[in-house]
């Protein structure tokens, strides 16, 4: 029985010929990953060991990116505290802040994730690298401490749901917008523990950000992992951005599918998930008279080059509507300085919003724009929990950067055509 | 008997001919400032008062700089409770995130405050605007209230100490370098009550943003206030922020002083202050061998366009200490988008620092650079006291921009002569 793309990668990771559905295996890893929130547990797990050293000195990767710059004393003493276990360890991939940026955003960036790698991170988002033609998926604090000692972790084998996406999406349609739709479509629990596999020839139409934020947001269908083919544009990228060596991997004609949805890129519109959560999905024309308070455009999702372009291109010459706070989180350094050589840190601050050095901020209620009660955002971030960006009775509307610049410049959920 | 500067100017706004030092006065307000912090006390005060409207529109000023953009849940209530006091009252003079920046250095960018008014604001850096000419001081929330809903307060009238900076400073040696080493002489009890009045013909040699650095630090010798004279820079710097009438007050001639201080601003070093006090200064040649953490160059003292200029002008084409934070705020968006325009944010970048959008941050252990156990910091801002800036075991030292830029660059506070 033929496999599909992400259990060939795990049986090459595995010493395998095959894998199957469901078979437990044990994985060589090429990266693990952890944040500030997430690594001072796993340094705890790792200290029990008793082992002296990581499994490799570049392949752990540990970036302070949710409470940074420090937000409190607490955020202040788990950033010391991962600190100096790197600078122990001599970990090469510890990002201070100034030389970092968000995770998602800064991993691939920085060329630690090619085609064919395995990847697991203390981060339920590092599902974003399956853009690249990785496995890569997130896990909790303690395997993410075993997998810094070992090099290992151990997989269930995920079956998998295949999309078929064909055509080309319209203008204001982005990768963010499959996604949400997709979402949708098949529910948060749509593809629990599953590879969402995507295929077909609208591919060739999405950039390498597109498919960033669509596989970031693979965990929001509850899927293992997400996992794009690796086609001229992920080979381009990945040569732009990194010097190892990388695989490409394909899918057997044979394998098996949970279930295969075809859909028409061409068909889709601007999508926006209401509160309160990322399946409760309305197409742009379906959204009604919805007031926000503010606009929160980055993040790992959706704080790329391309990302900032298209909401420059909507709030250049343009305001922000008054008492809108709109927050613009470049998604690392490299991301701000592009942005600002391009004029496009010019364009956010002339529109009055607010540009924020890299940080997942308010994405997850961290800071830099927390919700009071009542209070509603717009975000191209990827999830809308209750109380998510802080109170329980605030609102939070997920949406494309077009839709999310588009509404900051009027108040209120916005057609990017319309503006 | 004479009058000093500060006396004429408290005279003319309680409509009287002459005050004396200890006298009590009713005097008219030309602004009324407040901040996210203290707003929400001032407006509850001013609630009570039962009157239906602030004094005057344009002469209530509200800049929510400390915890925003919203730092957690609390911050965005009072952020709101605040906007909506503003919506309500139509007040002209709120500043939303984005089209705001740190008050101290936001106000006299918008003209606000111009020479001979007299300001007050619930913050105690209020006094910055002496370098305008103006009387301004801080006040309590209570005073804000009451100033919002009658547009007076009442003064004990000030002594003066005369402070006669003579002859030209030294290359590094800047504003924040002659307003520690007053402070180091006088102690953080100095002036306690007194107003300080700088003159003399070392003046002519200081940039308005040394003034604001030098008047914004008059509190942390225990001040009323601090107020330059008004010369030819003054009033350039007015004309083009401000289209509001200004008025020329000098001190009359046989006006009496508690004290006279001659200082040759040609002997003055760049300086520090060293936890936990202002006024624990030594200059540069005494420091010894401090490493640092953390650098924060910004703030309502230091973050000027002038400031930035002198930091970039250390960083350019050099890079941080490897795991030392350094965290540039600019003063306003204005102050940004010029830092922007000159290359500075670039070279902020490039050498590895991290350029936040401009709030009051870490400075007073709010946000976004906050200390660990331990940690020590080098801080272009005004207080160095215990736990100012994150944990009580952690330290601050102030200087210059210059002094914390070369600190940046080698890990430990250096002379800017020598990176």
């Amino acid at each position: 029985m033929g496999m599909t793309m992400t259990q060939k990668i795990l049986a090459a990771h595995a010493g395998l010929e095959s894998v199957k559905a469901g078979q437990l295996i044990e994985a060589n890893l090429d990266l693990v990953l952890g944040n500030d929130i997430t690594s001072p547990v796993a340094i705890k797990e790792f200290n029990k060991l008793g082992v002296s050293e990581v499994f490799h000195k570049d392949k752990v990767a540990i970036v302070p990116d949710h409470f940074t710059p420090n937000k409190d004393i607490k955020a202040a003493e788990q950033c010391k505290f991962i600190r100096t276990f790197a600078c122990e360890k001599q970990i090469t991939n510890f990002f201070e802040i100034g030389e970092m940026g968000i995770e998602h955003v800064l991993i691939p960036e920085k060329g630690l994730v090619v085609a064919g790698d395995v990847v697991i991170g203390a981060d339920s988002h590092t599902c974003t690298y399956g853009a690249l033609g990785a496995f890569s998926t997130g896990i909790g604090s303690t395997d993410m401490g075993a997998g810094m000692a070992t090099g290992k972790c151990w997989f269930k084998v995920p079956s998998a749901i295949k999309f078929v996406l064909k055509n080309k999406p319209a203008k204001w349609v982005s990768g963010k917008d499959i996604i949400l739709h997709i979402i949708g479509m098949i529910g948060v629990d749509g593809a629990l523990y599953k590879s969402m596999e995507f295929v077909g020839d609208g591919i060739q139409h999405l950039s390498m950000d597109d498919r960033f934020a669509a596989a970031n947001m693979a965990i929001e269908a509850g899927a293992k992992n997400g996992i794009f083919p690796v086609d001229e544009k992920t080979i381009e990228y990945i040569k732009e951005h990194s010097t190892k060596e990388f695989k490409v991997y394909e899918a057997d004609e044979d394998a098996q599918y949970d279930e295969v949805y075809e859909i028409d890129l061409s068909t889709l519109r601007p999508t926006v998930a209401f509160p309160h959560l990322p399946d409760n999905t309305r197409t742009i024309d379906n959204v009604g008279e919805v007031k926000i308070d503010q606009v929160v455009i980055g993040s790992c999702t959706n704080g790329r080059l391309e990302d900032l372009r298209i909401a420059a291109s909507i709030l250049r010459g343009k305001k922000v509507a008054k008492y809108v706070r709109t927050i613009i989180f470049p998604g690392t350094q490299k991301v701000y300085l592009q942005a600002m050589e391009e004029g496009l840190i010019r364009d956010f601050i002339e529109a009055g919003a607010v540009v924020s050095t890299p940080t997942c901020g308010p994405c997850l209620g961290g800071h830099m724009g927390i919700l009071a009660a009542g209070e509603r955002a717009i975000s191209t971030t990827n999830r809308n929990f209750v109380g998510r960006m802080g109170h329980v009775e605030s609102e939070v509307y997920l949406s494309s950067p077009a839709v999310a610049a588009a509404s900051a410049i009027t108040g209120k959920i916005t057609d990017p055509e319309l503006v």
